[in-house]
């Protein structure tokens, strides 16, 4: 690639952005489209935006996300929003004063240096622009005292890098802090986890096993428990009920359109079967699946008690307390931890036991080792397979299809590729899969577990595969002599796809926060869906309801580009103004869209910062080591003055991991003391946990969860 | 050494041992020894012996030995003597389960081979005993069948360590329960430690900053709190006093026996000065020293407050959480941990910051590790230098003295080794000294992690020193080509070792328990005290009063013979009989030991079971890697089948640490949640965590402590 080639592209791509942007300045002000570009503010009530929608400035957006303070995107978007920010901000921040000083500094340095040409070492830039490659570390000489510029250049981003996650680590433990000891009452706070729960008693409950041992420990604190049961037939019914009472909607709403009543088919998918007047037969089976529903409610709630429980407590100490001591002596019994927000408890992890969920983890970790290191291996049978050849073969009905040249030739280009982009849209998700497999109970933790693995998988195949990838072949040879040589070999090639990172750096943030920005893919997929699918309200809100912000896959984007930039921020600093770029757009768009936009589906109260800060750790420890093998490889022999450095960055990390660490596991004492505003509701507490499937039509009942979820409303035969 | 006089050696001590033994059997039973052999039954308030003890067998002890239950130890001498013997149970256990099958099958396999001869391997048994190395499995020939009785062999010994191991870790995490959960009130489980208290504000006291801090987070059971001071100077005045009391005690009894009274000089260590009368000269020196002890102790208290307190409750439950619970959003900051009993506090370690506490601890494994690895290097400069030549020319008047026949014999022989042998003499005391400064706060925690310290200092010096030291230099080039040859190397070095080793064990467990059971030289020590020194009750009750078992010398000594018997298990299974005899006689003498004459120094319920657990579990890993490595030398091919033992050994050590390990750490709630016999004194539980140097002599004064110790009987100005 030449540098023409290259702006051009960074140019196209700067276009396509300026374009989306001013589609979305254009479209947002439409009011038909509010509900896309501002569902957060709507679901909570707000007006779409800030003074009138028509007359209001296009980039008033802008002016908007600078002026909106910490406390905002707290209130609109949660703290792990916000905490999201300190993350872009330091990372900005990193950057920024890494530039300032290495920019001015550097660059001078290299470009009055001649190594490249002096070393006739024209092959290594060979597919790269020179252009670029004057202005890098490349361009010095060996052993050249010029040298000592880049040496302290590698310090003074590593103590920046200290500073600013230690100040941002500070920052987000105050955040968190002070949103736990809000006075607000929140269910979490009130109850803890109990798994592993020993065999019952014969005779015994197991209501009563759990209550019997909380209120022995907890005389005066101790509220009710609620025992996990075995849902699955009673979810299952209430499904296929929520799912008529669509139906049922939806019919009366086109029955209300048109004169005619809808009907249906009572056959498999209502293709086959008789036909029934549809709002007749959707309620005549919501009648019956709500008896059916009733009774299967009883069953489980007496019968299928499964070992687990939650319990709750009348006071926040007791529980934050509870949920962080020993309470059995056999640690695999009476397990207790911090109660996930009710809507992210993961039901079916809660029963697993101890060492089950120790195993499944192992495992897990081996199939994650695997999927990183040997993906490529079905991707590349798959791809052999599937030529088109083969396809022809296999389905001889796609062949005229196959044989239209047009087509053959878009097949030609993406077949090859095919396995491996389906690979990479599904790895999220199989990532995630995988974390929900290990039997996390929490939502958020399940996330940050996935994130943490896309992050390994990331920076392993993106950064290092593509670094060392191409030269491992040439010079496998070398390395079997000499295991040592990897270091030297990754800090060889780097300066080669120095230019092939900042083309995937710029490419990346112009097209993707122009597309995050506007929007065009689900405003597209809701005004298709409201015009052909949707019938009732509740439908169209489902069109246009938007997620959460996504950190599974955001978070291990921005660090692999963190990792890059800071990889190559001394060997070739032209980089940096493209990473500053990369966060200060990504801030903007993602203020917008975190007020504007997206809705948090949990509430973790920051737990994300140790996992962002020790990634950024580790991010700066490969660099660190990356820049010693490169050091090494000039032959400067003060070289050995940078292994202070991994150093000093495990201390740091251990430090920062000591002080602050394990108020990020659980809550401080002296912050859940804190009073609150009002006495809490309990009753309410409870119930905020109670699976919807479980909660009877007739709520009014005061006793109905006396049989499966506790015993507190009964005369206590228990006590 | 040949096989006769090692059979000669063997004999003396057991002659040594026999008469030893019936030395103890006359002495103990006269009436004036009964102090130095029956102390502990004494303090406890208890007849000397059961029965008449001129009437009784003089082997009765033996006896009563047997018949004593595990509740008798835990009565007389504490959980942690009983958990002492659980360790000395299940390794003889594990030694008489392997011995039993190993013996019989072993033995006739190895000695009707005769790969020894055939090899014409004469070379490895030099200086050994052909005898003892034709039982061994150096008498196999290479690759031959016969092996596999070898390798099931060591399957067997590491699962009857496995099993043996897991019952004593569950019957263990029962005993330590049972006694945490007695319903006596102890005062260590009402208090909790806590440490590194933040700045005080200005205008604040320490106290009053610890009360309000601890009363709004435990408003309804917070009783009071005792800030820790800087007794340096008190403890001095202190001292001095209880000195001059003990002095004028002695003058008194001096006075009483004879008609003159005693009268001493005032001067350096009453050599000089004026003569003066003693008893009055005391009297007023205590008169004295009173009423600066009291101004002193105000000082203190008022003034001297200093960064760490204990912090006390009204009931177990709360205390036990509080423990375990992270209370301020800041990990180093109001750090709360169990308090070690009051007489185990080590007062001095208190106030070291948390992050200090960090640094010291990894400086100290530094330490330790250099002092493992180099300790021979200024002993070997120490040996060199201290030849009689050099004293000579150092020391000329000691000339006339060096250069007698006699002694010159003596000093040449012991001269070069007069180093180590002070080294080994002080090196416990140093590991002691070592773990204190590590900023431990407890003593028995002091003494567990010296324990490990000397474990490490004994294996690797005395076992694999020895073992690979001899061949070490020779093999020294080999070993620099492929550093994985050190297994094999251990490996092969191990059958010529093995007589050693096998002499060391006999040795060792005769003249050592002689000497433990007989207590000759406490004897002597006290006769000669008594005679010559002591006057007063006091000072005899002083000369008779016995330590404690001394875990941190006696396991780690153990501990190295399990590690020598279970690595030559195999190899020569005839040494499984001398380490059954160690132990079994180790638990018969100790038996007797600890139900008549130790006193425990601490209670620390079992605490130093998952230590010795885990040294096992280390043992068993030597073992099995030798072996591995053993196996690989006879080039059998089936030899990969051990590699999987390693690998269990560490599956079943996390399993393990898992399950049990955390309710050694912590005080599991269901055990300190059962009711108490009575309520407690919680005035009494605070007193006694007051130093000595603290009480006032006037301490019916209720409102003594109110100035530092707590604010709970003012009326409460920080609530």
């Amino acid at each position: 690639m030449e540098f023409s080639s290259f702006l051009t592209s960074l140019g196209t791509s700067f276009v396509i952005f300026i374009v989306l942007m001013l589609l979305f300045a254009w479209l947002s002000t439409k009011p038909g489209n509010a509900v896309v570009y501002y569902p957060n503010r709507i679901l909570k009530g707000l007006e779409p935006c800030e003074g009138g929608s028509r007359t209001r400035n296009p980039f008033a957006w802008i002016r908007e996300a600078f002026s909106s303070t910490e406390q905002d995107v707290i209130n609109m978007s949660g703290v792990d929003t916000a905490v999201y920010f300190v993350f872009l901000s330091t990372v900005l921040g990193i950057l920024v004063l890494s530039g300032i000083v290495l920019l001015p500094v550097l660059l001078p340095v290299a470009s009055t240096d001649d190594g490249l040409r002096k070393n006739g070492n024209t092959t290594t830039s060979k597919g790269t622009f020179n252009d670029l490659d004057k202005l890098s570390m490349a361009n010095i000489e060996e052993k050249s005292p010029k040298l000592w510029a880049f040496l302290i250049a590698v310090y003074w981003v590593s103590v920046v890098t200290y500073v600013l996650s230690w100040k941002a680590y500070k920052h987000v433990s105050a955040l968190r802090a002070n949103a736990l000891m809000s006075p607000e009452v929140r269910p979490e706070q009130f109850a803890v986890l109990v798994r592993d729960l020993p065999e019952v008693a014969p005779g015994q409950t197991r209501k009563d096993q759990v209550d019997s041992y909380f209120r022995s420990i907890y005389p005066d604190t101790f509220y009710r428990s609620l025992v996990v049961t075995n849902n699955k037939k009673v979810d299952k019914i209430w499904g296929e009920l929520e799912g008529y009472k669509k139906k049922l909607a939806r019919a009366e709403a086109i029955s209300e359109g048109s004169s005619t009543r809808p009907t249906n088919k009572t056959g498999f998918l209502g293709l086959c079967g008789k036909q029934v007047d549809s709002i007749e037969y959707y309620n005549e089976k919501i009648k019956e699946l709500t008896k059916k529903l009733e009774a299967e409610q009883k069953v489980t709630l007496r019968e299928k008690q499964l070992g687990s429980a939650l319990v709750f407590f009348t006071n926040r100490v007791t529980a934050t307390l509870a949920a962080q001591s020993l309470h059995a002596q056999m640690v695999n019994k009476w397990m207790v931890t911090e109660a996930p927000e009710p809507r992210q408890l993961v039901w079916s992890n809660l029963t697993i036991k101890f060492f089950e969920r120790i195993v499944r983890q192992y495992i897990i970790y081996f199939v994650v080792f695997l999927t990183i290191v040997f993906y490529i291996i079905p991707i590349g049978f798959i791809s052999a397979i599937t030529t088109l050849e083969n396809l022809r073969k296999l389905l001889p009905f796609l062949k005229p299809i196959i044989d239209r040249a047009e087509i053959k030739t878009v097949l030609e280009a993406y077949l090859p590729q095919l396995a491996l982009i389906v690979f990479l849209a599904l790895l999220p998700m199989f990532l995630l899969f995988l974390s929900k497999m290990e039997g996390i109970p929490s939502g958020s933790h399940v996330i940050r577990a996935a994130s943490g693995k896309y992050f390994y998988f990331s920076v392993l195949n993106v950064f290092i595969g593509v670094t060392i990838g191409g030269t491992l072949f040439r010079t496998m040879k070398s390395i079997e002599e000499d295991p040592n040589s990897l270091v030297p070999l990754l800090a060889k090639s780097l300066p080669v796809n120095a230019t092939f990172f900042l083309t995937f750096v710029a490419l990346k943030f112009f097209v993707g926060y122009g597309l995050e920005l506007s929007r065009i893919v689900p405003l597209i997929i809701y005004h298709l869906k409201r015009k052909y699918l949707c019938k009732t309200e509740a439908e169209i809100r489902e069109a246009w309801c938007p997620g959460d912000i996504s950190y599974a896959t955001r978070v291990p984007n921005d660090m692999l580009v963190i990792t890059i930039v800071l990889c190559y921020s001394v060997i070739a600093p032209v980089i940096i103004p493209f990473g500053v770029l990369y966060f200060a757009l990504g801030w903007l768009v993602l203020r917008n869209q975190a007020l504007k936009v997206y809705v948090p589906a949990y509430e973790s109260y920051g737990r994300m910062w140790p996992h962002m800060h020790n990634r950024i750790m580790g991010s700066l420890l490969l660099y660190q080591v990356t820049m010693f093998g490169y050091f090494g490889v000039s032959q400067f022999s003060y070289t050995p003055i940078l292994i202070l450095l991994p150093i000093l960055s495990l201390i740091f990390s251990y430090v920062c991991r000591k002080k602050f660490y394990n108020a990020f596991c659980h809550t401080a004492l002296e912050v859940a003391s804190q009073e609150l505003k009002q006495t809490p509701n309990m009753e309410q507490i409870f119930r905020s946990y109670v699976p919807p499937s479980l909660i009877s039509e007739k709520q009014e009942e005061d006793g109905q969860f006396e049989d499966a979820l506790s015993r507190v409303s009964r005369t206590g035969s228990s006590v």
